[in-house]
């Protein structure tokens, strides 16, 4: 097993440095780069890891219109009067034409600026989700290597984008708000699969009974007794469901660790209302984990599927360089005239690229 | 290039004439099959292919609560009542515990039983979700090749599932309804990169003049000129956005054909109102695919995108396969101790599988 680790230039050496140190433009710079995708990234990324694992990485998603922003906001400055470091990566999923909202969101994250103890971040989607998702984690990898005691990540509820979230942080956080739905089938499928923690914000609305209720409902409805069938390479544990999305080779064992019921917290994030109880709920949780030795079980299932996904990007990018466009272009055309099946294409291909060397 | 096509068995053979004669059993057999995926079915999905592009598949996809059962009902029974025969393919990406809703859902659509012109089919989460998808788009092909001359695929509105059925469908219409969302911001982001035909159902409800409004808007902000910006791998075609989530190694150019825009149609399929419309809003749809050529560039991209997903998962499959358990375990374990990054035990893992001859 050699190939692991290889020295860096002192370049890169020097700009590690910075960023352990606390540098702030050093990371700025770092995180456009991981943004762009920039050449040898990989390198300084990799020698940052050894310096991760120190910050509790909290996730925040939500419909749009639950007030997320304000609630990130209102919870950073609540950490922050408790003299903890804090730093925002709000990661935008969406298209470019509802740029708009999401610059209002940041306007509105103002009242923390000039503060030397926060650091925010936007992330756009550059490329493909799978970029966004590999860039998010690697920009709340470089701000734990910074030192940031809390990591704040920030992602608008649609589909993909919120289980990405749910697979890189501690305690994942999903925000409601009255009146955004009538009933419990308005209420996300899926939901209790990442919540650790329920928030109802704008709790001072009407409706407010309404969706405690559905939410209710859904937990009862939700519990792991009633969920037992989830099947295949669902990776289930306590509030985390991580889809591998591949063949379960390497099926995992089930802890019997005790359970936790996601609390449903009601906060008005306009009025810092409700924001220590929700701290006070992100805290339980991180105790919860410690104290039942499932930190450690659900790491080892997130660097699992962290695996998967690169390994699986990895290999179609080598399979891709490999084949000649032609190739490619020509079984497209001969399935399109449905000369040659997909599961033909596909085997020509495999066999075209093995006959080059690949991986 | 050899090896694409081979000699089906005798049986296989029988089963194929079976279903492209229509033999509902038949069928019925190998949806069961495609859906637990069993072995050898690539061998009669490959030989059915060259019987399929006779359907018109229809996407519909929506939030829960739109009423999108009851639409897919009346949209089957107008059909019908033209002399077409249809098959509903009924997909549930969500967990198991809201499956009392979806049992719902199907008993509603009993107004078509007994009909021989109709067939009915429910596909649920069997393992990875990228394991749905495909389960989808098989038996789609099944019912294409048997002959069916409309395919309608329902899938809740969540995330990577419509996603997945504006890559396999034909027209893909979206289903709102009143009430749901307030605002802009709370219809879903992303909507109007698959809709080609949006519909608000239960348009006999309060507030369908506010919904109507802000699927307007969102027309008009979402009007490709401000969304010109779309870049990275995702491939836009008029109402279309396939994301291949790999490199853009074989970049695709962009016809100029006229633009089609989203149509907004009112039902309410409970009554069978407005149902007319949206039939002739899908034949509309079909008429300006086919006039501008349109058609043959989009089924091209949707092929393409196939190739790359088939690809990623022959890939994995192999690379899984080759490495022993206790290279992956021990790996995981060392990134765990942030003794080896993630980067650098993915290399190490391509290495041992290179060595292994993979692929």
């Amino acid at each position: 097993m050699t190939n692991e680790r290889s020295v860096p230039d002192p370049n890169t050496v020097e700009r590690i440095e910075q960023v352990l140190s606390g540098n702030r433009r050093a990371l700025a710079r770092l995180l456009t780069e991981i943004e762009s995708e920039s050449e040898g990234i990989e390198h300084v990324l990799a020698a940052l890891f050894s310096h991760t694992g120190r910050a509790w990485i909290i996730g925040i998603t939500g419909a749009p219109g639950t007030g997320k922003s304000t609630l990130v906001t209102a919870l950073a400055k609540a950490y922050r009067a408790a003299n903890r470091t804090v730093a925002i990566v709000a990661v935008d999923p969406t298209s470019p034409f509802t740029g708009g909202a999401i610059l209002g969101d940041r306007i509105r994250m103002r009242d923390l600026s000039g503060d030397s103890g926060v650091f925010i971040r936007s992330m756009a989607t550059r490329g493909s989700l799978g970029g966004l998702a590999r860039a998010t984690r690697d920009a709340v990898r470089a701000l734990d290597a910074a030192g940031f005691n809390i990591v704040l990540v920030e992602t608008v509820g649609a589909g993909q984008s919120e289980v990405d979230i749910a697979r890189m942080a501690n305690t994942t956080v999903v925000v409601e708000a009255p009146g955004l739905g009538d009933d419990v089938q308005a209420i996300k499928a899926g939901i209790l699969e990442i919540a650790d923690v329920l928030v109802i914000n704008k709790a001072d609305r009407p409706g407010v009974n309404t969706t405690l209720r559905a939410l209710r409902t859904m937990l009862e409805l939700g519990h792991p007794s009633s969920r037992a069938q989830l099947n295949g390479s669902q990776i289930r544990h306590h509030g985390k469901t991580m889809t591998a999305q591949t063949p379960t080779a390497h099926p995992t064992n089930h802890t019997t660790a005790p359970l936790w019921i996601p609390p449903i917290i009601q906060t008005v994030a306009s009025e810092d209302k409700g924001i220590d109880e929700l701290v006070n709920a992100i805290e339980a949780h991180r105790a919860h984990l410690h104290a039942n030795e499932i930190f450690a079980e659900i790491e080892r299932r997130q660097i699992e599927i962290e695996l998967y996904d690169r390994l699986r990007e990895s290999l179609m990018n080598q399979l891709i360089k490999s084949l000649p466009e032609e190739t490619f272009n020509d079984l497209v055309r001969r399935v399109q005239t449905r000369e040659v099946a997909p599961q033909h294409a596909v085997r020509t291909l495999l066999h075209e690229a093995s006959g080059r060397g690949v991986p």
